[in-house]
């Protein structure tokens, strides 16, 4: 039976809010478990919690903080197949799906807990006094990045284990050294709370301040709000639509005190087609992006939305190819009953709009199950597109739209009115590419990462990846939410001037005890 | 005779506009040259011509940016005594304080070219690819960062060199590959438009494109609303008080994108006076502080506004020789009729509050000049501190407010009543330091910079200054503004998947063509 209590500083409260239940999508039946609605005395009690634990969290140090993350990871890999279970009942998500999902889950806990331990994320710079400079003498200064404070992270609903309570953004903000507070999403509460509990349990096991995590449950968006305009809460981590983000932005625009709200809230990643591939192999690239498209009932922010071509003879072949594999694609549960009924609504009022044509709507529908997703793709002329705003909106799902552009010169029109993307995309031959770095430029300017011959599904957790674009694909394009960079929204750099070695921070003392890379006068060492 | 008119990528338009002119404060008269408010129309040219630039601007390799940052310098070295001049007739600023920002604004622009020129700082990070990795192949991920595109600077008055035209600000703008738009400060126009004309003339010399730089004038606030609302304006850096800071934040919060606003708002930088230091040598603090506490009239972001210390009869000793010096203090211009009318209301409202007892002030007034700042301190109770929030708002002048508390634990509610600070410093014999930990921690947590026996005025320029602090004296707490990390407020990261070097960017490609330190596997090195 699952503990539907919230969590505060790590241990349940007793049960006072409403309760609220969830059901299977796939079949609407409900599910076993009540969860109890948070309420603002609570949330008092929470952010009080965290900023507590917050003074004693913060100074850490990165060995234990590192312990943390791993106990985390492995009470989370010990829950096997009843969180595997629960999570796949929860969102509709196949079981291997899940199963993979859980491995990024706990590989990105100890990526963290990884980089913790080497230490040198933290940005330390070091120039040492100059006592003989002339007029005045210098002062010794050293920085490094410091932890920001509590932080809120909202579960997101299309990565129940990844970018949920245990996700991408708590793992990075506890990196970091942020107490935080899960914000539950009401579609998965089971597996929320089954990795909560978890959560707390490593953090006892590991003798953390109980104020480094609390899990709160609601269902609807009081709670969510209360935690962004707390005074206490020093930054927020969002992943889902755009209204929902916004949303955040304009409660975090009330607040007395400016925080940053991190909002990851997807793009239609446009793909293009370049005719020299389109000529020559048309049918792979359709077997690569009908999968794509496809991968997840399409509930992905990287989800290949848009298509761009120039018209050709292997664009018709493309075209053909797309839609008899389109049509083969078996339909889906998707995530919850108001994201299966917004994407057929979306899907729906698009293929009425003027100029636009279905190329082809997936035929395999499984009638013995609810809430299935109907993959579709369709076509649009450039000077549609670029005439009809509509076009260019997210349809969170298994749809891609192809425009298709007379030259390469309205292809680059097409570009030009796009807006922020987390992801673009260059289907090519290799001898072609040369011929196009105005689209090549065009496409880095308004993406965080640009990918040759590949699809933007399937986001790599490392150093070097960049989940985040130029607004509106997040609210913050200098920052990524996936891979180890997803740390530096949660820290602040702290200065300190004429210190003694003995009242500094490890990481900026003069012998380096922690043995990490530094800037020191201006030269990377680990000296 | 200087060039009033405003600048559009580099060339002076036409006179359009209203004009306006500007006086000595220190005599109140009408200085040479009429400037010429900016408009709509020119506000649209100049954001057309700065994204045509940023396309061509950001590519600009690495060397040629340096080459364009020197020849910067050169011209305002040049510029000599004609500058110098000007900037003091315009600010009421000393000979001498002129000189030495001249000095201060060279060398930051010579370090930004260092800097660019060694170019470590994108932060290149390399994943490269795993073929052989099961259950799927991992791709080449590379990422660094890039700039964000045009930026709004606005000249802040305190700094009618440093921070204003080719200031802090501007340098690290153009070092991290975007075009700037200055908004000029209307009480130093005259300077202004010759530094103007120095980078316009320096941005030709080395065959920048012409939107690199333009130069607008405005004696009110509608040209800067104008163009931090903008859509083409991509990030906004601003100095100056909290009202006008919140005012660009309100103007950026209506647009359609969200954009990054800098804005450094001020703060009181309290000043923490430990019993060992006070007992041993109240009369070197004095020395020390009376002199920050005045220096350029007080009109620093880091004026030591707060003192903050036990009863005692060591600090008894420190108040007496205070109030003596601050006596003797003579006198000084203040930048604007508007900065020294503030100055004088704030302080006399504040000294009418109740439990407020004045020091001293200064009784040196030169009454052959006008806009005369008066050197004041005065002393209140840590009760009616806490008590009343209207004494721990900024008085921008040479002011400071001593808080005296009963006990360590009254002194730390003060602190813990405290909001976010650019700097906070602690003056201690090194003995004691130890007993404080909890007071060095708490003041850590609301500032940027935390200097030991030191004052906070005089911000060195190096890659380790952080000049940035928890709101409200920033509006992000995670960029500085001073030194060479403010570069990082107009960049973003962009990840390339799975590219040939010959269509990476040089910091990317395998051979590390530029020699510079990157991240490889997690692994820094000049491989």
């Amino acid at each position: 039976m699952i503990n539907g209590n919230n969590i505060i500083a790590c241990n349940y409260t007793e049960i006072e809010g409403q309760a609220f239940t969830v059901a299977d999508p796939s079949t609407g039946e409900k599910l076993s478990g009540e969860f109890y609605e948070a309420d603002t005395l609570i949330i008092d009690k929470t952010l009080n919690a965290a900023t507590a634990a917050f003074k004693v969290y913060k100074n850490t140090m990165p060995a234990t903080k590192a312990k943390f993350l791993r106990a985390i990871a492995n009470e989370i890999a010990a829950l096997g197949d009843v969180l595997i279970n629960r999570a796949v009942a929860e969102s509709g998500l196949p079981v291997g799906r899940i199963i993979g999902e859980m491995g990024r889950t706990t590989g990105q806990l100890r990526m963290f807990a990884d980089m913790v331990e080497e230490g040198s994320w933290v940005d330390a710079v070091i120039d040492t006094a100059q006592l003989d400079r002339v007029p005045i003498p210098r002062s010794d200064i050293r920085r490094m990045l410091t932890a920001i404070g509590p932080v809120v992270v909202f579960g997101a609903s299309n990565f129940p284990l990844a970018f949920s309570v245990a996700g991408g953004d708590t793992a990075s903000a506890l990196a970091a050294g942020c107490p935080v507070i899960v914000k539950v999403h009401p579609a998965h509460p089971g597996t929320s709370a089954l990795v909560g509990a978890a959560i707390s349990k490593a953090a006892k096991e590991t003798g953390m301040p109980d104020g480094v995590f609390s899990l709160l449950f609601d269902s609807g968006y009081t709670v969510g709000a209360a935690l962004v305009k707390h005074e206490q809460t020093k930054a927020v981590a969002f992943t889902g639509s755009y209204k929902g983000g916004m949303a955040l932005i304009k409660l975090a625009q009330e607040r007395k005190s400016l925080i940053p709200v991190f909002t990851e809230m997807g793009s239609i990643n446009p793909v293009v087609l370049l005719p020299g591939i389109l000529d020559a192999q048309p049918e792979v690239l359709v077997a690569k992006y009908a999968g794509s498209i496809t991968l997840g009932a399409g509930q992905f922010c990287t989800n290949p939305g848009l298509i761009l071509a120039i018209r050709s003879a292997g664009l018709d072949r493309f075209i053909t190819a797309l839609g008899g594999a389109i049509e083969l694609v078996p339909s889906a549960t998707m995530l919850t009953p108001g994201i299966w009924k917004n994407y057929g609504t979306l899907a729906e009022e698009t293929l009425a709009e003027n100029g636009i044509e279905l190329i082809a709507k997936s035929k395999l529908i499984n009638t013995e199950k609810v809430n299935q997703s109907v993959a579709t793709v369709a076509t649009v002329s450039a000077k549609n597109f670029i005439a009809n705003k509509k076009f260019s909106e997210e349809i969170f799902g298994p749809w891609s739209l192809l425009v298709v552009a007379d030259d390469i010169a309205e292809l680059e029109q097409v570009i030009a009115s796009l807006d922020g993307q987390l992801t673009t995309t260059v289907m090519a031959q290799k001898e072609e590419l040369p011929q196009y770095t105005s689209v090549l430029n065009a496409l880095t300017e308004i993406s965080g990462r640009v990918i040759l011959n590949g699809v933007p599904t399937g986001v790599e957790v490392c150093a070097a990846m960049q989940h985040g674009g130029p607004f509106p694909s997040t609210s913050d394009s200098r920052f990524t939410s996936v891979g180890t960079g997803a740390i530096y929204r949660f820290v602040r750099p702290v200065a300190w001037q004429d210190w003694d070695d003995s009242l500094l921070p490890p990481e900026l003392q003069s012998n380096n005890p922690l043995n990490i890379w530094r800037q020191v006068n201006n030269n990377w060492t680990k000296e």
